[in-house]
């Protein structure tokens, strides 16, 4: 257990709705893609170059998932990395709006928009995350708002009544 | 091109309502969690075993985002493999409700939840498919609704009016 008042980490009282991180830039490589893709989403049109021209999507693209890890890991240097952060509740939503091409740099904001306590657990915060993430030509690719856990540094500092 | 007429593979017709599929079951070992943090999550808690056992999780928990690319894997055996798959859309929620831990086996359920004919694509329907995740003791771990784009066989066979 670190000691909240010498933890340096950024904690829930550290937050404000309206804070913003900038995420990436990242190039995502066809390797990469393919590796991805290997593990996790062996469809043809992430694998082949020659099955994924033919698709839809006219090349080869990440898969979905793959953006939304990429994302993850920006969030986490960007932001999660330096805060008292306890783990990830789920998403509101997530749309893909176009492909993230292999060569293409993925980049994107990560916005809070909104803080609040736990109801059960006094050392909780819930901080939501917008994140939106664009390709090179500034184009959407992807957004998703994610719901994380941080610790509180004063638990009981703003609640009248609370127990020692 | 397939072409729609011999294509095995199940399109937009083949799928109903109401039709579920097993998902896993697979094991999560403390290594592969290590490996996905360290590239996509790297949290302490979920690439080191002494700070993991500190935190909230009591030990060595997947990135929920493992668990998702997990399921999705999971989902392009079971089903998007043998189906004319155009590529997703997003998710409209995802919930983490229990931590995925070393050593836990991960299985699920996927279920179609709702079909429906793009409206601005003849060729492609979008299908819901509701995914549930738990672990060896039947705890749900994660879930989550998928849309996905699929190919129509026959795009023009129940549109009266349509262009020949």
């Amino acid at each position: 257990m670190t000691n909240p008042v010498t933890d340096k980490r950024w904690h829930f009282e550290d937050l404000a709705v309206g804070q913003s991180f900038t995420l990436g830039p990242e190039t995502v490589t066809a390797d990469a893609i393919k590796a991805f893709a290997g593990e996790f989403d062996p469809l043809p049109f992430h694998l082949d170059e020659a099955a994924a021209s033919a698709s839809m999507l006219g090349g080869l693209a990440a898969s979905g998932f793959h953006t939304g890890a990429l994302a993850l890991r920006m969030l986490v240097e960007a932001l999660l990395s330096n805060t008292a952060a306890m783990g990830g509740l789920g998403f509101e939503k997530l749309t893909w709006s176009r492909p993230l091409m292999a060569g293409d740099e993925l980049a994107g904001t990560a916005t809070i928009v909104s803080l609040r306590r736990s109801a059960s657990n006094p050392r909780m915060g819930i901080v939501e995350i917008h994140l939106e993430l664009r390709n090179q030509k500034g184009q959407a690719v992807m957004a998703m708002s994610l719901n994380n856990m941080i610790e509180i540094r004063h638990p009981h500092a703003l609640v009248l009544g609370a127990a020692p």
